[in-house]
């Protein structure tokens, strides 16, 4: 695929006159959307090769959660697509799929285990057959899904040797599942409700606690009638000028502690952290892909982020991921945080009147970098590669994946623009880790035939105490 | 890579002549391994092209839990690997690694974004700017992974015209951690011990259970004291001949409810289920891979196949696998269950007696064949692709994916030889879904220095009420 196909990639041009409202609702819509990027790459069909269920290319086809291991998805341009299974013993997960059937006998298994034991030659075994027995003679076909990258490889090449011509085809996809259909959005809906009662179960937890060490700076802000356990020992090893440890139930109140509670809290909601979380406090939490380390304690008066990106274990919906983060400060926090706390802020809001339809996340990043220059911090538009201040981009979209469409990175095509049925984060954040402190506020929004709905409805104050004082 | 190959893959000559006990100490037996195979493969160096630091190509080079998202590692044939990865903001975590890093910078990915935005131009972008940071001049490469297939693919082509020559590597990475580390067996361990912690109270959940009709097969074996509840309504739809339904606390027993409660244990015990789980009753059981349906209640005297393969989530350790099944029945099973219980467990005792290093996967599900037909069931010895009888592989091999080497095929390489060090499933079963059963056993392995040892001690009794007395 050339850069230049990129925007022949976007949504078909020939829906283009459907009222927004009824395109969303065409049960279709996917279908029309893949066929006409196949036309546009000039692939007769796309072939999703997929080591499981979950794989985010095949997902999209097959609703709930089916138990299938390896498969591959046939989808001629025209025509219905077909799910081809390996496993025999899982011919009932692949029938409850509604989807027309490649067996593996009609893969010939049980022949390729004999004939082409080795993988790569096995997997070019059964790409072929599925093709084949999905109507698709050799020619040129977009090729998706996430595959062992040697033996994919190997296997494209043998089979190119057939009149196979193979194109890139998983951006396709990417753009086909960027708008989400309802049973989509309403997983990502359940998610996202288990990612608020466990983001303020954590609130309730720090607002709970109280300050081990009465000499710390954050001593005051805290409510001692919290605390339901005798005096704690004081605070070992606080660094010169940080706030005193915090205690609770008669133990410091670490970040291990709290990532132990978040899983229960999550699982107890249906939901699984695959990609695990990131609770950072202070300096930690001042390089925003730290994942924060277990054995700290948390200290007053340090700002402390709280990043949960979990995903939908129910049987009975897609697979979908929820992600929020939310920024916590026990005790008074130091200017610099405040001040921080209160530009990330009017950020997310100046970053939320913008996402509408048609408009670009490129620009909302542009305005969002200009909300922080205003106040003083380097951002990625004039400092690229900056490690203080702004230094990423402004979110993402989520679904299958934790990220994907669309991006809200400087790029040409559709994958850049906002459009309805989309879900995906707003997350400005301002970081310094020489200074001891990362602020971010993450909102997860879905534009949806009504506007910009934010699915994960929190409180944005920094003092954890203040939370429970929301209605 | 040619089939005649694969023998070349298997663990290198060089060092056979250690005791296998000081050889399984080495810290860098994997070092060497991976090297040996290299150079059987004629290249100079691996690649590993991940999505995230869970890839399992990529995660046993790393240790414990890394949050990473897209990375490449580059380990040359002489001299130590480096992890390459994408984003700045996770420059923390890759160092946590320990590994030697090419950052972000030398990968030049701000540049890429303007210059190869397109997803196969940036993947070629970074692979090779990966491999020139890591001293690796173009020529014949391992490539191994889990990567978007088109993209790679594209990828991959385009570097070949800049010299760039490109081996499966997957199977050789697969080769080097089957024999697992100290800590990989460790992490499987906790896995195992959440398993059978889990298993053990939904055994004990169905044996609490009681009848809700009278009627039903299997009342009379059921202790009615266990009962907390005042008596039930009358079970619905029960299909003639089958036993009763089996009530708890007033509801009735059913596989979504059973399924929920499993995951609330395991994520108590800090584990997740990223592949879910089987909860398969009666004639359900009887295809293997059936996950099972959530409203379907179960009944007395119907088998009850619980498999549970959960994955660790522990931050400290590596992502491994666990993976145990047992088949419930309360109260008093058909003859044809009980006896093909009896033939399971005769087969399993069989399969663990072979179990030593050397012993080729194959010879032991062989030898499980001929006792099952000796006991007049089908296999797939005799009957390839059999539905009814015993219709799968006896086991596999378990560590950062679900199903990996060894594998109990008929196959002439390493891949299908147990080794010391490695970890694997023993799980023969017998099905019939027309007569409404399925049965199996599943004992999770580890072949270390001292010989076999199961890491899932468990009763094997169908009748969960004989699970509690069990010391």
């Amino acid at each position: 695929m050339k850069p230049g196909d990129r925007r022949a990639h976007g949504l078909p041009d020939r829906r283009a006159d459907l009222p927004d409202r009824m395109a969303h609702a065409l049960p279709d819509r996917r279908s029309l959307d893949l066929a006409a990027g196949l036309g546009e790459l000039g692939c007769r069909a796309l072939l999703v090769v997929a080591q499981s269920a979950s794989d985010p290319d095949l997902a999209p086809f097959l609703g709930a959660r089916a138990h299938l291991g390896a498969a591959l998805l046939v989808a001629p341009r025209e025509g219905r697509p077909r799910l081809a299974y390996l496993n025999p013993m899982e011919r009932d997960e692949a029938a409850a799929t509604g989807l027309l059937l490649v067996t593996p006998e009609e893969l010939e298994v049980l022949r390729a285990a004999r004939e082409a034991p080795e993988p790569a030659a096995h997997l070019a075994w059964v790409m072929s057959r599925a093709l084949a027995a999905s109507g698709v003679a050799p020619g040129r076909v977009a090729l998706a899904g996430l595959a062992p990258a040697g033996e994919i490889h190997s296997a494209c090449a043998a089979l190119a040797r057939q009149g196979w011509e193979w194109v890139a085809g998983n951006e396709l996809v990417r753009l086909v599942r960027k708008r989400k259909t309802a049973p989509e959005v309403a997983a990502i809906r359940h998610a996202a409700d288990a990612a608020v009662n466990v983001m303020r179960a954590l609130a309730a937890r720090v607002a709970a606690a109280r300050v081990a060490d009465p000499g710390g700076a954050g001593a005051g802000a805290l409510d001692p009638r919290a605390a339901k356990s005798p005096a704690p020992a004081p605070a070992a090893a606080a660094a010169p000028g940080a706030g005193g440890e915090l205690w609770l139930d008669g133990r410091p109140l670490t970040v291990g502690r709290l990532r132990a509670e978040a899983a229960r809290f999550l699982a107890d909601r249906g939901v699984e952290q695959p990609h695990g979380n990131i609770l950072a406090p202070g300096g930690e939490g001042g390089v925003p892909h730290s994942a924060g380390s277990d054995g700290r304690p948390l200290r007053a008066g340090e700002p402390f982020i709280v990043d949960l990106f979990p995903r939908g274990a129910w049987r009975e919906r897609p697979l979908m991921f929820a992600d929020c983060t939310r920024t916590l400060c026990a005790g008074e926090p130091p200017p610099a945080v405040a001040r921080a706390h209160a530009a990330v802020l009017r950020a997310l809001a100046a970053a939320r009147a913008l996402a509408v339809p048609g408009a670009r996340g490129w620009d909302l990043q542009e305005a969002v970098c200009l909300t922080f220059e205003e106040a003083g911090y380097a951002t990625p538009l004039r400092q690229p590669g900056t490690t203080t201040g702004y230094v990423h981009n402004l979110g993402h979209g989520i679904g299958y994946e934790l990220h994907e469409l669309p991006i809200f990175r400087k790029v040409a095509g559709a994958e850049g623009v906002l459009a309805e049925g989309d879900v995906f984060t707003l997350e400005p954040g301002l970081y310094d880790a020489a200074a001891g402190y990362g602020v971010r506020l993450e909102d997860l929004c879905y534009l949806g035939p009504d506007g910009l709905e934010v699915l994960t409805p929190l409180p944005y104050d920094l003092d954890p105490r203040r939370w429970t004082q929301d209605p």
